[in-house]
């Protein structure tokens, strides 16, 4: 089976977390991740970007350690790694989504 | 007096912000601030970046709402502004201080 490289807990780095989250397309795949508690397949997220800017987030997001990536079959299925971003950095990933709440940031995707 | 333009509380946006504190030098600024509860020159802060590097970065993080910038004769002075981001994004830049101490990341600035 085919596998992608994850950073491992300690290998998580405050910058590359920060720009991953940074990006509004991102931080909704993040919440909706966080809010979902099920893998999701990337085709499933409907994101107002194409094709390869989609896969151009998830690899940012993997790269960073808030996603993993694993294959089923030929898809892709994602899940947030809160309880290593937790444990990394306690708190930001709460922050994050709380700070995205108070601001409703989503509604940038959906226009 | 020459004034510089700055966001107001209810003008932040995450994007922004996180994109701001991304960077180790912009947090290394910020953290620098938020411990020492006094305004502070650019000039003081003897970072490892050219001179209009400096002034960038600066520059960054008050127009994301992160630092004030008010002259005093010709010297800028800058101060946290983490009131406003308290309350506009509660938690946030605690998370980000916690996790920066976590990662040690100051570091980088001192090779």
């Amino acid at each position: 089976m085919r596998t992608l490289d994850h950073p491992a807990r300690d290998e998580m780095r405050l910058d590359t977390v920060l720009a991953a989250l940074a990006d509004p397309v991102r931080r909704h795949i993040a919440c909706r991740l966080n809010t979902s508690h099920h893998d999701h397949a990337c085709a499933t997220f409907e994101l107002p970007v194409s094709k390869s800017t989609s896969t151009y987030h998830f690899r940012t997001l993997r790269e960073a350690g808030v996603i993993r990536q694993e294959y089923q079959g030929t898809s892709i299925m994602n899940s947030l790694r809160k309880d290593d971003l937790d444990a990394r950095f306690p708190g930001l990933l709460d922050a994050v989504f709380a700070a995205q709440d108070i601001e409703g940031g989503v509604a940038v995707l959906s226009g």
